[in-house]
Order: C-alpha cells, then structure tokens, then sequence
C-alpha cells in the first residue's frame, strides 16, 4: 500500500482510540467538553500518537497502556495550538480549513478549553496505570518523559522563545535551533521515548529513540518551511508564502533553500540509520520516518 | 500564639519549601521562568499547601513525599489565577496589590506562564516516586486526586460555569452552588485528601477528609462574598463592594446576609464535628479551620 495512504488509515485508528477518551458532552461544564473535542477530533495527521504506537511495537509492547498515553500526547498537542491560535499569540482564526476554538467557542473559553486539554491528558495518561498493573515502574518513567517534554525544558520552551522572538523582529540562529529542538522536537521525541519505554526497552534504548526523534522532529519542520516556500497549494490544502508575509525568520531564510534540503534529506537519513542499527525491526516505521521528511503536505 | 500570626508563619515555611522546587531563571526561555516565579512568589494565604501538610501530620505522615505535592497544588492554584486574570477573563491588572503576572509580562507571556505552571506542577508532583519508593501507589493514587480536582470535573470545570454565567448575567443557585464547590472547593478537597492518601490513610478516611474539605471550602467561599459586603477595607487590604459593582451574583445575593452567616457557621460546624469524628488530633489543623471561616480578611 501507498505509504500515504497507510499513514491516513493509522490516523483513522488513532481517532478510534481517542474517542474512547474523550469526555462526555453533559453537565454544567458542557461548553468545554465540546471545545475540547471540537479541537481534539477538527482533523490533523495524529503523527505523534502514530510514532508512538509504532515504537512501542518495533520494542514488542503489547499490553493496552500505550492507548491512554496515545490519547494524552494528542491532547497535549492541541492544547498547545488551541492558545498558540489565541488572539494574544498567532490571531488565527482558521486552522485545517475550521475555524479555530477560540474563534467558534469565545475567547475565555479558547483559554479554558486549552487548560482543560493539558490538565485532562494527564488525568488519562495516568489511567495506565491501572492496567499496566505488572510494571507500574514503567508508567512512572513515561509520566515522567511527558510532563518534562511537554513543559518548560520542551514545548512550552520552546514556545516562549518563538512568542519573544516574533515580538523582538529578529531571531538568531542558536535560537532558531533551540525553538525548533523544543516546540516541535520535544513532543515527537516523547512520543517515540514513550512508546520505548512503556513497551520495557532499556535505557539505551530509549535514548536512540530520544535521538531519532529529535532528528525526525527537526526534519519535520524544516520541510514545513521549505513547503511554504515551493509547496503545491492544491496538494497542502493551505496558501504558501505564509512564513513570509508573517516577517517570520525561518531556518531557510538562514540557511538557504539548497542547504536545508540537505540537511533535511542528512537528518532523516541519521534517523534511519538509527533506527536501522537497531536489533529490532518495524517496516512502517522505516517508511514512514522516509515519507515524513519528504512529503508533500 | 495568635492563630493569624500561627498562619502567617506557616505560609513562610510553605514558602521556603516552593523555593526549593522553582525552576532557575536562565537559558533562552528566561522570561517564562521569571513570570512562573513571579506569580508563585508574590503572595497569598498558602491555604491549600498549609491544609495538605496539616492534614498529612494529622494521619501521622513524615516522609518528604508531601513537599513536592505542596509545591504542585500551590502551582495550579497560582496558574489558575494568572488566567483567570487574563483580559478575556475578569481582565484584572492588580492582585494583592501587585500588578498581575500578563500586566507585568504582557498577554501571551500570561497564557505561557499559566500553561507552564500548570505542567511544571504534574512535572513537580512526579517526583515525589523519587522519594516514596516503600509506597508508589500513594503517589499514583495522589497524582491522580490533584488531576482530577484540578481538571475539568474539579476547578476547570467551576471556572466555565462561572465565566459563562458572566456573560449571560445570571445564574441559578444549583449553578452558584457547582461553581462554588468546584472553582472553589475542588483544590482544598484535593489537598486534604492528597495528604490524607500520602500519610496512608485507608479510603474512610480520604473519603471523610474529602467532605472536610467540601465543607470548609464552600463555608471559605461565602465568607469571603460576606467580606466583600461587610469587610473592613483596612484590614483587608482591598476595595469592598467588587462583587456588586460587576453585577457578580454571590451566594450571599441568593440567601441573604443573615442566613450567609448561619451557613459558614453551620458548614465550619460541621467540617470541624466530621474532623472531631476522627481517632487522630491536630490542634493546629482544628483551630485553623475555625479561625478560616471567621476570618476577617
């Protein structure tokens, strides 16, 4: 099957996982439960969740306390776009083609519902613990990536300089890297460091991982710029040029468009050498780590 | 010694353990950290920390897995004010006389620093396994009570009521009373009960320490709408007469000063019998719920 295809169908999969976290509709608090799963189910690639799962069977997991953790690292990664559309932040109104939260359900609860998706991947992640009764020593070990990779030493970090940077018109190359690393490299190494270790990989394994994750997430966003540069707009769905019209320093402003794409084609090409050198095998995973840095959209 | 005075020292210790566990102001994301610690660190009663400790004494606790806990409760309270603060919220720029942390660090700065406080509390609780190794399931069974009272169906869930209610101008006394239990009351329950679960308390217990806290946290709530009406502006530091001047319905509103008064004491009445009720003693935890609900600021 296509690759891209098979990525699409892994997505659907990981939605049926989710659904089963979702909260209910009803109650006083009706309002954010529906804001949270508007944002959670408006679309997306669910890469993260996907990397996770795959790196949890490349290591031979096979008990069910990876759903939750799937669920949580997805709501993690829309809480953070929910306020990184907020007003204050990037004013965006529509994401995917839909309107954003803040823009469909108010502001005050674009920032409720947001709070809401942090506080409540937690609450489901640590339900894992509940069936990962034999090693709860494990669970501990992915709360632990999570929390760490998604907060002040991850994501948000990584945010924080991104938000400064924009404001002070100007972004250096250390810093470019360190946003990058953060805002989209944290979460898609603790997706793979999760998968890892909730599936009992040792130590060293799961700092290859950490590395391999690292690699893919940088690749990732460098070929988002370059996408917004010479993508095809009927194929990415979106206008190009965006990064431009923001005045948003990219890393091929700094590096030239020939530069990053090699480096994008080095990265990857590291990451599956990686993962390759590894006594373990996952044919999905090899190809879709491949497909991601050179995709389309 | 003087109960006021007995508390006013307890929060300084309080104080001196959230030192120890506030991030280090350096590195490219500098200015999220300095917000964090802003906003941790100028001021407040330190309640639901001094309540988690008193009640982890009382059920005979003495392990240091309880700091990490108090650091982390005081962290969501604190990230619960900076947003609730937020110009989309109640738009406040002064607490406890000090600008607020978005009036200080600017609005996407406020988002951050709440989103980080938030995270950096589960990333703080999460190392209390380091410390309680004889009993992780404490831990686990703690993680999952300050998720839960802090998330969607605890003070998440209170503050959208609330703020919908705003803008609808008026609500229902069922609806006053959700908020008022869950905005309000979901943290202290939590607190009680994460130090009841620490010290190994068995479910009776945690279950009895969850009503203490429900009562005493909604008796803490009227009075404070009481203060608002009646206070003494020199005692209280602030302006009274807020709630009427932003057409806020209070409980006090809904029945009346006299009967106001009779619930705080009835409430306190019955939190200080449920705790009387109980084969252990905590002179100080006794007389501080006493002292909370007839407190003059």
């Amino acid at each position: 099957m296509d690759i891209q295809k098979e990525f699409e169908y892994r997505a659907t999969d990981v939605e049926r996982i989710l659904v089963k976290y979702l909260p209910k509709e009803s109650g006083y608090q009706k309002t954010v439960f529906e804001a949270m799963n508007y944002s959670l189910m408006v679309g997306g690639k669910r890469l993260r969740p996907i990397l996770m799962e795959e790196t949890f069977k490349l290591f031979g997991g096979t008990t069910k306390a990876i759903e939750p953790f799937m669920a949580a690292i997805e709501m993690i990664h829309n809480y953070s776009l929910v306020h990184d559309d907020l007003p204050e932040m990037d004013n965006d109104m529509l994401r995917r083609g839909n309107p954003t939260t803040h823009a469909k359900f108010g502001q005050a609860m674009g920032v409720l519902a947001g709070d809401a998706l942090l506080n409540y991947a937690f609450e489901t992640a640590l339900t894992a613990f509940d069936v990962e009764t034999e090693h709860p020593e494990r669970v501990v070990a992915a709360m632990k990536v999570l929390a760490h990779k998604a907060g002040v030493y991850g994501m948000i970090g990584g945010q924080v300089v991104d938000v400064e940077e924009e404001k002070q018109n100007g972004i250096s190359h250390n810093r470019i890297d360190f946003v990058y690393e953060h805002k989209t490299g944290a979460l898609i190494e603790a997706s793979m460091m999760i998968g890892a270790i909730l599936a009992g990989a040792d130590e060293e394994h799961v700092k290859i991982m950490e590395e391999v994750g690292s690699k893919i997430g940088l690749a990732f966003q460098i070929q988002d710029d370059i996408l917004d540069v010479e993508g095809d707009e009927k194929v990415l769905g979106k206008e190009v040029g965006q990064d431009a019209r923001n005045c948003k320093v990219t890393y091929v402003l700094f590096e030239g468009m020939e530069k990053s794409k090699r480096d994008v084609i080095d990265l990857s090409d590291e990451a599956l050498s990686k993962l390759l050198s590894l006594s373990y095998e996952n044919r999905f995973l090899t190809k879709l780590l491949e497909f991601l840095v050179h995709r389309e959209k």
